[in-house]
């Protein structure tokens, strides 16, 4: 196997024949077309992969990550276009900080791809095997799911991350990221394009949509006349919605994460503090990043203002019901709407309820069925609280900011799942894979 | 816990209530109103049923066999009425004979009930378990999925499996069967529903669409504004296209059976012919009928006739190729549709195929991802029709019609999902359920 070229200044990637091929202009009428040529082609894809040996992978996921590194400086001058458009609409500061690539960023990328190598390979494990009384030998085999379409917002990694798990997981992809980030995601992707011959595997395995046209996000949801298996949004409440109305094949569905804190009456003071702290301030922009605490009256007196204290100094607003704005005189009144606003900000609702039903009916009132921490000492409490809630992930005294494939030990992810179907929970390479069922005989036949 | 009351002649159950509570006419207008009020009450039912007992759920399933033996009489009149009904409309025996009940088969009804009771509860099983280096302890826990629309055509019996398979797995369901045995399922349906208060259930845990109106499928397949988590769709092709086209929530699909079994040239006769026999004529009406043959050229002329001899007797039509009618001058030509077609009936469609890339190519082409059986004595040509096929159910010396979950030794099923997301191959209880992960820990945060 020939070690992939890595020059960053491969002809092929010229910018001269990157606007010929990927940048349209090009007429409307040209995307159905368009499209329908990427299914096809994933579709074809998707048979050599099913087929191919997981080393063909892993050698095309390892040249991924060099061309990565190898063209950095590539890369960058890339994001610098997506920035200066960027900065032209005059845009918020989170978001061009999602937006915004470095040296160090791009390098992150690089071993995150290294990171989904090292993972085991799981297509052809026997994930069940057992015998019948008549002799038949079952065997329940882990296989690609096909071709998986993501759809995606302005992370530029996204880009890096979707790839390599969909390559590991012998899926083909059809990429479609946000018009913010096109050039860097075009730059990465090509990357990835461009590494996929070191493991003999056809660079249609890998597609990125060339073109910012919306129209595009619905020809991937329409499934391409059944050359796309399943469509993995990642996104915000638009997006989910358009998803829910005109997806037509299979979505693993990711919803927004509005995630509680729930401080119980026996919780451990310094415990509490930290958790809440951590859960809303470690990185508020994630989606297992808390938006609401709910702390029990008998125990907000005594432990609200500290933790009040401890997110203040932090940086973080609070928005607060009447009780915990007597308690906390810097609280700002919080309305209906705050128990609803995943606000992926330094901010933080706090509600001061009467006991363990009131906070499990506010987060079944309120709740993104996503993530839920409980802190208490009582353990019947917490059995409660895990037992009678329904969420994704359900911690009891830990933060929620654990909601994460690599901190549950399932290597990268694509997402945390929220709905109840193929995948929930944090969505890593098995929960991309489908299965099949081998059934080895001796001449039986049914009677 | 009270016994179940028996008695045939529950006067809850006189006809004159049962036209006045769910047998229209009543205005077209009325049904979005009545089906968002039965999506509201199965979501309801839901929550009930994730947090009760599995004994509770099993206590109401045996009180529902036996109100199914105790009501035989009334379920067969039910049944005159719909076949009367049929036969009005001249109906044709294969679909008349599925519409038929006897005392028998509602017995086999309730002994099918019972068995699925004597299943393990799969709710609140720990799938998996591990600890984190940080000390996490995470759990991944079955439950229940939720709300479960279930859309089917003329076998009453199916509406008692899928009650009881859904209510054994935790979930609220909403039955939607074909009209031609809207009465025999009504009164199937009350057996279950009646019977749901001796495990302290509401009777809305198990709910059937009250009327035949077809709106009523558009709706379920709607989702009644997210109170429906998951549809499983029961029928012919134009039933799945209907599915495909108005679905907007997730689906466990079942297509039709296209079923192949490939006779290798390294083959047993014996066991070829046996197989062959067992696959297309045990119950050629299954959707794990065989439904082509392809056999090898160079095993044709030895096998082919005897094969033809056995299907012949036993009343089988044969359709062959150029190759396959000289071999058999019986058989009436193919043609390019018999290829495609799913007979469901005393028809084999056989090609004589040059040899294993020939025959993995006409699977891959007209097969439906189903079930395929390969007969061989030769260990590697197995192993590449196993490894390169990828449909749900792949057999090596074995009849097509053990594709069932009972013979997989999972118990009942609701059908054999060819989809390729959540249920792939039998669905039984296990597949009719979701995870959450809980998390237990000591106070870590994330760094």
């Amino acid at each position: 196997m020939p070690p992939v070229k890595v020059t960053p200044d491969d002809p092929v990637h010229d910018d001269a024949a990157l606007s010929q091929s990927i940048d349209p202009p090009r007429p409307d009428t040209e995307l159905p077309a368009l499209m329908a040529r990427m299914g096809r082609a994933a579709r074809e894809a998707a048979g050599v992969l099913a087929r191919a040996d997981g080393t063909a992978r892993d050698a095309s996921l390892h040249a991924a990550s060099r061309l990565l590194r190898a063209r950095v400086d590539r890369i960058l001058a890339a994001n610098a276009r997506d920035l200066a458009a960027a900065d032209a609409r005059g845009i918020s500061g989170a978001f061009r900080d999602r937006l915004q690539l470095d040296a160090a960023r791009v390098e992150a990328m690089a071993a995150a791809v290294d990171a989904v190598v090292a993972l085991p390979d799981p297509i052809g494990t026997v994930m069940a095997e057992w015998t019948r009384p008549n002799g038949l030998r079952l065997q329940r085999v882990r296989v690609p799911l096909g071709v998986i379409g993501i759809v995606y917002e302005s992370r530029p990694n996204v880009t890096a991350d979707a790839a390599a798990l969909c390559l590991k997981s012998g899926n083909a992809v059809i990429l479609r990221g946000g018009s913010e980030s096109f050039h860097s995601s075009r730059e990465i992707h090509a990357c990835v394009a461009d590494a996929l011959a070191t493991g003999g595997l056809p660079s249609t395995a890998v597609q990125m949509v060339p073109t910012t046209d919306r129209d595009a996000v619905g020809k991937l949801l329409g499934g391409l006349s059944g050359c796309v298996d399943v469509v993995v949004p990642r996104g915000g409440r638009r997006l989910i919605e358009r998803v829910q109305r005109d997806a037509r094949v299979p979505v693993i569905g990711h919803l927004e994460g509005l995630c509680h804190v729930y401080v119980h009456v026996a919780a451990d003071a310094d415990m509490a503090r930290e958790i809440v702290l951590n859960a809303k301030m470690r990185r508020p922009g994630i989606c297992g990043a808390a938006e609401t605490l709910l702390i029990d009256e008998a125990a907000a007196p005594a432990l609200l203002p500290d933790i009040a204290t401890a997110l203040r100094a932090a940086g973080c607003e609070l928005r607060g019901d009447a009780t915990a704005c007597a308690l906390v005189p810097e609280m700002v009144a919080a309305t209906e709407e705050d128990w609803r606003t995943e606000y992926l900000d330094a901010i933080l609702a706090v509600r001061v309820v009467p006991g363990i039903d009131a906070a499990i009916e506010h987060i079944r009132d309120y709740g993104s069925g996503h993530t839920e921490a409980i802190v208490t000492d009582d353990a019947s409490a917490a059995r409660r609280f895990l037992d009678e809630l329904d969420s994704a992930i359900l911690l009891h005294n830990a933060s929620t900011q654990f909601a994460d494939g690599g901190e549950f030990g399932m290597g990268a992810e694509i997402g945390i799942a929220t709905g109840r179907v193929h995948a929930r929970g944090p969505v890593g390479v098995e929960q991309l894979t489908s299965w099949k069922y081998l059934v080895h005989g001796t001449g039986q036949v049914r009677p």
